[in-house]
């Protein structure tokens, strides 16, 4: 029976491909993502198509019970969930505090932070009895600054580090790897980046910003690294790291 | 017409004591806290006798429009609201996860991000048109680290400081100062600390640690600290800082 | 006998100022500079010509010597010193790797970081005898995040800001204020921002951003909050705050 | 002819087995220490013995030229320099300010601070030329966070953190990449820890903490996280991460 990496936000970006390289490696991927079932099956019969192990749910996070019973579903049905991939977003692009409602600003929460702490009150009492887990945590520059017009995704991610934070300090000594992976930067993903962008717009950044010039980061190199941390020796775990082009400046930088 | 200081989280600490010094130097202090109306009265009365003004209300902040609707009443009964005092905590003590209910996590945020982000989205439209507003945050050690037991305290917290960022990012230049004012030690608060500990072991620890060896923090010194950021020239306001007794290690220590 | 405020970095912007300040509240300023003697005379002066007490030297803070003779002198023949400014800077513009010389780098450290260290020896053990003092360190957003064409500047700033935490580790409990304060911004200066631009640029920066539009950080607004921050009772002392101009961006969003 | 890793800092712990790993895929390890030549010749025959290249040199970093001649040497005679793995520290154990030296304040800052500041004048311009290069940052937490007893090794890692961020800053985009590793707890390594505790003490410690408890951060476990931060895709480069022991609590809780 294959250990299992169930990914939370399993678009055509980070999340498909990180799960896409964790069945590569040996895992079943659990892929949940809340809409596009055409794209979700994409992504599912790409893994098969490698040969590896996936399932596919439409799942919306915020729902009530929505992951509880997913988590429990997977654990009875599939295997141990030995890996999370924590992959949900909460970017509405730039808005004023005017243009933030409550419910935009709920919601962010809602899928950003509490979506985590459900997470993680489900798999990691299954996962410390098994004495192993790992819960990697996509993350964003709002997690570590404030910025104008990020009112909400700034609210939700940086109380979602201090949550990684808590976490790490529970569970680390009962063998859960917690790592919080902040993302600085734009990423070669059509799921998130493209439709914020619309197709020209984002073919256009592809063309002068990425491709040959690396300027996009690009997700099956992320997922390198997303599968390295999951790696990791437990006499060396990386809580928190930070990726970005070469070409791009840090965040503190700009 | 005295310009309004207005108290979310007014009691017998730091709200109640820097609403009787803004009330002191000029201000009408409207005191808001949720429950023991005795307290309310007897902060607002100590106001008075001083030969100032003052007004109380108790309000539950996590209620629909109780925040907005106290803001709209103020600003049309007293005055401009000039400064917000935000003061709620979410400190439920050190629990684990197992033993953070979902409840809990959520009621975190209500009261200390979420209603900030209510009360910003009341009062900063009508301090940014006249042009001037000061919004002081209390805050607390898990605005800035995660810890042990303090998953929802953490999130709640650290959601804001991002949040305070933003607001600041966006309305600095609109003349209204939000300031993050990490209090990072124990106050010697009767209705905080003193609650949490019971009226014996408070009493000990005012003995042993306050008293005359300062190692509690005095609200009236911190009320001191508050009234300078709020007095700070447009020319040199300072967004974040931290206080603590001298005899305390910084959060950083350990 | 007055309590003395010994100003290292004493020109015409915050040091100056400061020492002035000092000088209003009661305090014996003893103001250091490295050259321009009709400056520094000028600013004595002008503390007279206010009915305050205040002494200058020039002296050269990389000199051997230099600054612990001073400390001596100081505590013996004027009285004991109850507040070090600390305002030496090392800031030399943007310059590239190449264009840092081995010296350029080192003096930058020489300054900004041994400078403190030397500081702090000479009177760290002083204060703590006498169970108080307090240690202003004037600082720069290169003391939080490297730049480019800041190799020198941030290397030494990031050093002295680690020296700080360090003393406050060891001094704080024995009753000396350590604090650090980030100038996160352009000051009214004319002996730094003033020469490093040239009268006539400066002039214009301060017409356009400065004067009615309090874009500039005025160097008598700055000397408020450095006062309140000595005068910070025990109980409740602020270690770290940042401080910039209200139309400015913080340096974390740019 | 293979590319160079140049180690400063090759003692038998993280410096040594960075160089071994780094050996293992195809480079020429080239190891520098201050002294003990038999230990050198130790680790050099190893990486003979496992059929790779090395080879060693003692070298004070801390004399005059002979960082910048033993680059240009390399480059001369083995080739060009891919890999940097800066491994000089500074820890020279806790010392109140009283007990700190001058001497011991300006040594820690020559090696830690000065020292990558040489290498990378040397070195960085090279790379530059050949649009690629590396260079690998070990520090501590001290980077971070001062603390009692830390003034000289915190003073010279908080320096070299923010020169980090400069190179970065000048240079990411250049195709050099920078990172800078905070290794947060005790490493098993003979050569520091072990010299540092004496034989005995260290050897007690192994059998508590590290062995099958995995509490001392494995030397051969960090040359992994090494080597993948060296092999990232330019698109998705890592300048900051920390690595501890699962057992350990991170800096910023304790």
């Amino acid at each position: 029976m294959k250990p299992v990496c169930l990914v939370m936000g399993a678009g055509a970006g980070i999340g498909g491909t990180v799960g896409r390289r964790f069945a590569h490696e040996g895992y079943h991927s659990v892929l949940c993502r809340r809409s596009d079932e055409e794209g979700l099956n994409r992504l599912v019969g790409a893994i098969h198509e490698d040969g590896n192990e996936a399932s596919g749910h439409l799942l919306n996070a915020i729902d009530e019970g929505a992951i509880e019973e997913r988590v429990e579903a997977v654990e009875a049905d599939i295997g141990p969930i030995e890996v999370v991939v924590f992959n949900l977003g909460a970017q509405i692009g730039d808005r004023s505090l005017a243009g933030t409602s409550y419910k935009a600003f709920e919601l962010g929460w809602r899928m950003a932070c509490f979506g985590l702490f459900r997470v993680a009150s489900s798999v990691a009492p299954k996962m410390a009895e098994r004495g192993k887990g790992t819960i990697l945590v996509t993350s964003a520059t709002a997690a570590v600054r404030g910025n104008k017009g990020q009112h909400s995704h700034a609210a939700a991610m940086g109380g979602r580090r201090m949550l990684c934070q808590s976490l790490n300090a529970e569970f680390a000594s009962q063998g859960i790897h917690v790592a919080h992976i902040l993302i600085d930067g734009a990423v070669d993903a059509p799921d998130t980046l493209g439709k914020m962008l619309g197709a020209e717009r984002f073919q256009e950044l592809r063309e002068t910003r990425g491709m040959e010039n690396d300027g996009l980061m690009l997700p099956e190199k992320i997922a390198d690294t997303y599968f390295h941390i999951a790696q990791q020796h437990r006499s060396v775990w990386t809580h928190e790291l930070d990726l970005r082009a070469f070409s791009d400046r840090a965040w503190w930088n700009h």
